[in-house]
C-alpha cells in the first residue's frame, strides 16, 4: 500500500493538556509519528513524502481569517507580557459570541475549543504537512490506487472550518473528501476513532454532497460532549447525510462491529464511489482514553470489513495514543485491509 | 443610603485565573467586599442584611438547567478522579455546539465561558445572597427610596442567562431590572465598569423593554473581546435598545464623562422612569486591570452626573478589584451622587 508522511509533522510537540481541571502532559506526542511508521512499513506501506500541493486544497475546508491566525498567533503570542510559550485559550465566546474580535487573546477563544489544542513554534508548519499527507494520499487514489494510508499528524477530525480542537488544527479527512469532490468523486467519510469526529461532521453539516459516518464513544459524558449524538443528523440541505453511532462505553469488537455494519449500510445507500476513513486506534481496550475496548485482532476485522466495500480509499490518520499495541493495532488493520 | 449586603457573600473565594495561558491568583477576592462594605459605611449608607426572596427574581433571568448546573456542579465534579477542587472549564462548543451535555466536563464547559468564573463549595452559596441584596435594593426602590447600593460580591454583568463568566455567576444588574420591570417600571441599565456588561447585554439584546447602555475600554483587545463594540446595537425586536460607548485605553475624566452623556441622553429619550447602575470602580487609573484612567474625584462627578436624571436608581456593585484606592472610589461615587 502507497503511504505518505512528512519528517517534518513531528515537530509540533505540545505540552499543555488541561482535563477536568488538572493540567497533565499532552498525549498528543511526536513519538506517535515514529511508532505508527515504523508499524505501518511492518504491514507493507511504502512510504513518500508528500508534494507540497499549496494552501488551495486547506482552503476549500479553513477560511482565510482562521488559516492566517494558525499562521501567526504564536509570533504574536510572545509579544505579551508574561505570556505563555504556547498559546492556551482561556475565554470563548460560546453560542453568544456576536463580534469577532482584534486581540489575540480573543481571537484565540474565537478559534480554539479547549486547552487540549496549544499551538507552539512548529505546530503551523507541521499541520500544514500533515494536511499535504491527506491531499497527496486523495491524489494517488484519483490516481488509481485502491488504498492509500496517510499518516496524518497532527490529526484532524476535532478540527472545525474555523476552530482547532482536541489536538486538531486542519481537518486532514475533511481536506481528502474535498480533493475528491473537486475531481467529481462522491465521498463518504467513516470515521472510526474512539472521540466523535465533530469537526468534520461541522464541515459537512449543511453539505449534502459528502455522507459523514462516525462510530465512536457515546458522547454523553466523553469528548467532544457537544456533538456525536444519534440525534444530530445534519441540517438543512444537509439534512439525513450525517450519522453517528455512538457506542456504550466500553463496547467491545463485536458490538462495534454491529455498530460499523451500519455504518457501511449508509454508505452503500448513499450511492459512494470514494471513500475516506479517519483511522483512530484509540477505541482499543488498552488505550489511555479508556472508551471503548476493541482488540488488536478486532482491528483487522474492521478493516477487512471497510476494504469488503471495495470503494477507493484514502486512509487517514486520527488518534491513537502512547501505549503498547498502538503500533499492533495500526498493523493489523492494514494487514486486515490487505487481507 | 439604604444599602444591602449579607456577610455570606464572602464565602465563595476563588482561587483559579488562568489569563493569557499563565495560571495567577483571582483578582476577585472577599476582602474586596469588606473594603466596599466599610467605604459605604463612610459614605453614610446604612447596611440591612437582604431578605430572602427566593429563586422566583433569579429565575426571571437564569433558566432552570443553568441554576442546577451552579448549585451542584461542584459536588458532582469532586467525584471525577483526579479533579480539580474548583470546577474550572476546559472545552467548549463556542459557536458550533449542538447538544446539550449530560456529563459534567461538557456542562461545565456550555456554562461556562472562561477560567474565571471557578466554581468552588461556596459559589452557589455567595452568588445566591448577591442577588438577593440586587432583589433587595430593587424592592426597596419600588418602596419608595430614591436610590438604593447594593454590595454584589460575586458581581453579575458578565453572566448572561445561562452561562457564568469573567468572575460572575448570576447577573444581579439585570435581575434587579427584571424585578422593577414586574413591578411596571420602564427599566434602563447603565453600566460603568471597565468591562463591557456583556451578560447584561446578552439576556435583554432582544428585549425591547429594558435599555441596556454600557461605558467600557474598547474590548477590541480587552476583555470580553467578543462583545461591547460600537455596532451591537440589540437584534430583532430588541434592535435599538442597546448602546455600547467603548472608550480608547487610557481614557480619563474627561472622556469618560463625555460618553456618560451620550448614554444619559439615550436613557432620557428612551422615558426611563427607573434606573440600575451597573456600578464597577475598575475604570479608576490604578486599578490592576488598566483599562481606563477615572480618577478618585472623577468618580464623584460620574455619579452626580448620573444622579441628576432623578430617576429611581438601585446602585449595583460589580468590579473594582484591591488597591488603595478600591474604597475612595467607591465613597467618592456615593459621596457624588448624595451631592
Amino acid at each position: 500500500m502507497k503511504a505518505f508522511f512528512d519528517p517534518g509533522q513531528t515537530a509540533h510537540d505540545p505540552q499543555t493538556f488541561l482535563a477536568n481541571g488538572v493540567l497533565r502532559p499532552s498525549p498528543e506526542q511526536p513519538r506517535r509519528a515514529e511508532v505508527l511508521h515504523e508499524a505501518a512499513v511492518a504491514a507493507g506501506c511504502e512510504f513518500s513524502v508528500p508534494e507540497d500541493h499549496g494552501i488551495a486544497f486547506i482552503s476549500d475546508v479553513h477560511p482565510s481569517e482562521y488559516l492566517a491566525f494558525l499562521q501567526n498567533i504564536h509570533a504574536r503570542w510572545q509579544r505579551m507580557d508574561g505570556a505563555s510559550e504556547e498559546v492556551v485559550p482561556n475565554v470563548h465566546p460560546n453560542r453568544h459570541g456576536v463580534s469577532y474580535p482584534d486581540g489575540m487573546v480573543g481571537q484565540a477563544g474565537w478559534h480554539m475549543a479547549d486547552t487540549a489544542c496549544p499551538i507552539g513554534p512548529h505546530t503551523w508548519a507541521s499541520a500544514y504537512l500533515s494536511a499535504q499527507s491527506a491531499v497527496s494520499g486523495a491524489q494517488a487514489v484519483l490516481s488509481g490506487e485502491q488504498a492509500v494510508y496517510a499518516l496524518c499528524r497532527p490529526p484532524g477530525h476535532h478540527a472545525f472550518s474555523d476552530m482547532a480542537g482536541g489536538f486538531c488544527f486542519l481537518n486532514n479527512a475533511a481536506i481528502a473528501a474535498k480533493a475528491l469532490l473537486r475531481a467529481g468523486c462522491r465521498p463518504a467519510i467513516l470515521d472510526v476513532d474512539v472521540h466523535h469526529g465533530n469537526g468534520t461532521q461541522g464541515i459537512f453539516y449543511d453539505d449534502p454532497e459528502v455522507l459523514t459516518v462516525s462510530v465512536h464513544a457515546d458522547p454523553a459524558r466523553f469528548y467532544p460532549f457537544f456533538w456525536g449524538h444519534a440525534h444530530e443528523r445534519g441540517r438543512g440541505p444537509g439534512e439525513g447525510t450525517n450519522l453517528n453511532l455512538p457506542l456504550d462505553r466500553g463496547t467491545g469488537d463485536d458490538g462495534f462491529l454491529a455498530a460499523l455494519e451500519n455504518g457501511l449500510e449508509r454508505i452503500e445507500l448513499f450511492g459512494c464511489d470514494a471513500l475516506v476513513v479517519a483511522l483512530g486506534l484509540d477505541a482499543h481496550e488498552n488505550d489511555p482514553f479508556q472508551g471503548l475496548a476493541v482488540t488488536t485482532s478486532g482491528f483487522a476485522s474492521i478493516a477487512a470489513r471497510i476494504a469488503s466495500l471495495d470503494l477507493p480509499t484514502v486512509i487517514v490518520q486520527e488518534g491513537g495514543y502512547l501505549q503498547p499495541e498502538l503500533g499492533p493495532n495500526l498493523r493489523s488493520f492494514l494487514e486486515g485491509w490487505q487481507g
